[in-house]
């Protein structure tokens, strides 16, 4: 609907009407809308969006229409919508841009920017430096309420956040103060009576997934991030560490599912990329499959003998993964939220024990009577019982140890997942209940 | 060490020191803490928090903590420190209490409070009129900066945000004012020259997963909520958003991973309750797979024929399995986020084709290579092959296939996960396998 009106007003140049509907939009639904436009409609509709909109429009859209855009601009351009744009962003852009791309933008920035561009591109790739920004209200603590606010009003426009004000003294983080409690203070009380001193804080080199869990945990705004020598050097806002952390849940579903992660959308990834984030570990799963296969086919005479054994294998199997999966998947979501440390190991094991007990009789009994009715054989009923609750109970422990495991020697715990869990509770499984089965037939 | 400190002086009756140590603690820190000790301790710790602080120390303390407090405290002491409580909390609160706790809260309620508690529990649990608070600054659009911030100064303390301000007239919405715009301008500006009237809101009735969502998409740090009549009733503020959005990811692993959903922590859920979320999809999928233990059972003579037949079926079950998992966690994701939607359909089909394809014939030729170096048998390698591209087109189509199917239908998308999808694709892997291998080898 929208799109159709946009789309007849750009055919029929009423660029005046235009500019109306396109500044009227908010930032997020603009930078979409445009994904529907050619690369030559889009770049005439972002012209038409005012200076201090387009920014943020801007980093909103993807790295492909920026590239595009920055292409098609003329350097003046270029400078204003970079100067109008928060530090992180710039340095988000730069990083996903090509080098003649990032040659334009650095051309048109100041020394100084540059200078600190360069400083926040050497941080490590997924650390508390590579997502901060540099620009924060610094106050000082005797000050007054009323010369804060004055401060604010004088250089909150180019800050990102103005929600928390940090006060400094010779570079060092004495303590930060809400704008709740400028807004709510009389105007000449000090800063440093109502400033917090109990501080949250990160060092630039602490991983951005640590420093997402604080805003959840603390439920922040902003986190100030000091460097080796306790100096302030920047402050993380709620909106990256909110992406950093869906972002971490994306990476953990990927490679629960047997796949390495990609930053990239399912429709923004090609087929051949798609392919490549999931065959290595095909590979590697069905390869080590063939190690079910080679135990199997050890037990020859004893299928050869009573071919019945075979139809129960797919049972044995599925069962033994699922129940291998739900264990694994909640010790690595324990692990994950901070509920589920590794000195809680035995505390784990023994619930899972339990737990598998419980399922393990409940499924035997259930599948005992299935068996009983359908092929009148208590001894098979017997097998399949007891291959059953020892499937589950291996399935259960293996599926708690490995995620926990995993964390202590430095691993992803998520790559302890169904897919890795369940080939190993297979060969075991299988191993389990051929040992059982001659035994119990004689085979 | 810090526990050990609050023991020692606890035991020591330094009341004093005590109450230092306690209320210099971060509200969250101090909750967590106090769970640390036993009902009688932690009523003496709490008792010397500042009354101010006690409210939000209260409400992150656990549901077990809070009835024990509650019920050891006098009719003043609750009092006070619900008075000091926002309205959402109190709602929350009370829907976890039993109804002897909850009469204690509402004795101490006024009337005009009681009322409001009670419009708020009608809510549906899901909505976000659930998860609403009902205390928010309210502007008029005739004010002038100064005179909102002086409402805001005289009101601000018992709101549970001020950072966005509401302009109302006759109780419509008529749009909202940041902290940061009111900060900005002279005092005399007027409130409608720089009210924001490009809103975004939602109805009471409104699923808080869609809620959540929107915080996500637009960065927001609240959301008003208005009745059917377009009256703002409410505002939903970004750490119940927050909480909401972890809670649907937590409950979608536990579906996807073939288990009930559970509200409480891994540790805080009973062996026997653990066991009742794990057990009926295990039923579920346990019988089912019966069924591909039926169709191997029809190909007896084949495998008694070829005895090595008979191994391989663990690697093309796991693939399979391992393929359809892949899909299916892509495209439950893809539509968790809003990515993928039911038009995608047939791109989304034709994509995992494709990746199929290119996946299948490299996991072919790497393990007919495998087949040919083991057993020489070139007939065995194309059995093989053939099974594993069918089974592994088979799995990715049915993978994306369900979620979005399911979506369609109304149901979680979650559900069609590996654990369900496994079961699918190895009945079919199974038939496909047999088919061929009976024909290629005439069996």
């Amino acid at each position: 609907m929208r799109d159709q009106n946009i789309r007849a007003l750009l055919t029929g140049r009423e660029y005046p009407a235009l500019k109306v509907v396109l500044n009227s939009m908010n930032n997020v639904d603009l930078a979409s809308l445009l994904e529907n436009f050619t690369e030559k409609e889009y770049t005439i509709l972002f012209r038409l969006i005012q200076k201090e909109k387009a920014a943020e429009v801007f980093t909103e859209m993807s790295s492909h229409m920026q590239e595009t855009l920055i292409n098609a601009f003329t350097r003046t351009e270029i400078k204003e919508l970079f100067d109008d744009m928060y530090m992180d962003d710039t340095v988000d852009i730069i990083e996903e841009m090509p080098a003649n791309v990032v040659e334009q933008i650095l051309d048109v920035t100041d020394k100084e920017t540059r200078q600190t561009i360069n400083r926040l591109l050497k941080y490590p790739e997924d650390s508390a430096g590579s997502i901060m920004t540099v620009e924060y209200i610094d106050l000082k603590k005797d000050m007054t309420v009323e010369q804060a606010l004055k401060k604010i009003k004088r250089v909150g426009i180019d800050q990102e956040t103005i929600y928390t004000c940090y006060v400094i003294e010779q570079k060092k983080l004495l303590g930060i103060v809400t704008a709740k409690s400028l807004l709510l203070n009389e105007e000449h009380v000090l800063i440093q009576d109502i400033m917090e001193t109990n501080l949250i804080y990160v060092n630039t080199h602490e991983d951005k997934e640590n420093v997402s869990k604080l805003f959840h945990k603390y439920g922040l705004l902003a986190i100030p991030v000091v460097d080796c020598e306790h100096c302030m050097v920047g402050i993380v806002t709620f909106d990256d560490a909110m992406e950093v952390w869906q972002d971490e849940v994306e990476e953990d579903m990927s490679i629960m599912a047997a796949m390495q992660p990609n930053e990239d959308s399912y429709f923004g990834t090609s087929v051949l990329s798609h392919a490549r984030h999931r065959i290595l570990w095909l590979l590697v799963l069905m390869l080590s499959a063939t190690i079910t296969g080679a135990i199997i086919t050890k037990y020859e005479d004893a299928f050869q003998t009573l071919p019945l054994l075979v139809s129960f294998i797919p049972m044995l199997m599925d069962t033994g993964g699922n129940c291998g999966s739900q264990s694994s998947t909640l010790i690595i979501r324990g692990i994950a939220v901070d509920e589920i440390r590794f000195h809680d190991f035995f505390k784990v094991v023994f619930k899972e024990f339990r737990v598998a007990i419980l399922v393990g009789f409940v499924l035997a009994a259930v599948n005992g009577l299935r068996i009983m009715l359908m092929y009148h054989s208590l001894r098979m009923a017997v097998l399949i019982g007891l291959s059953l609750i020892a499937t589950i109970i291996l399935a259960k422990i293996v599926g708690c140890c490995l995620p926990l495991l995993a964390k202590k020697i430095g691993l992803d715990p998520a790559i302890m997942a169904a897919p890795l869990i369940t080939t190993l509770v297979d060969t075991c499984s299988i191993l389990i209940y051929f040992n059982i089965a001659t035994h119990l037939f004689s085979l």
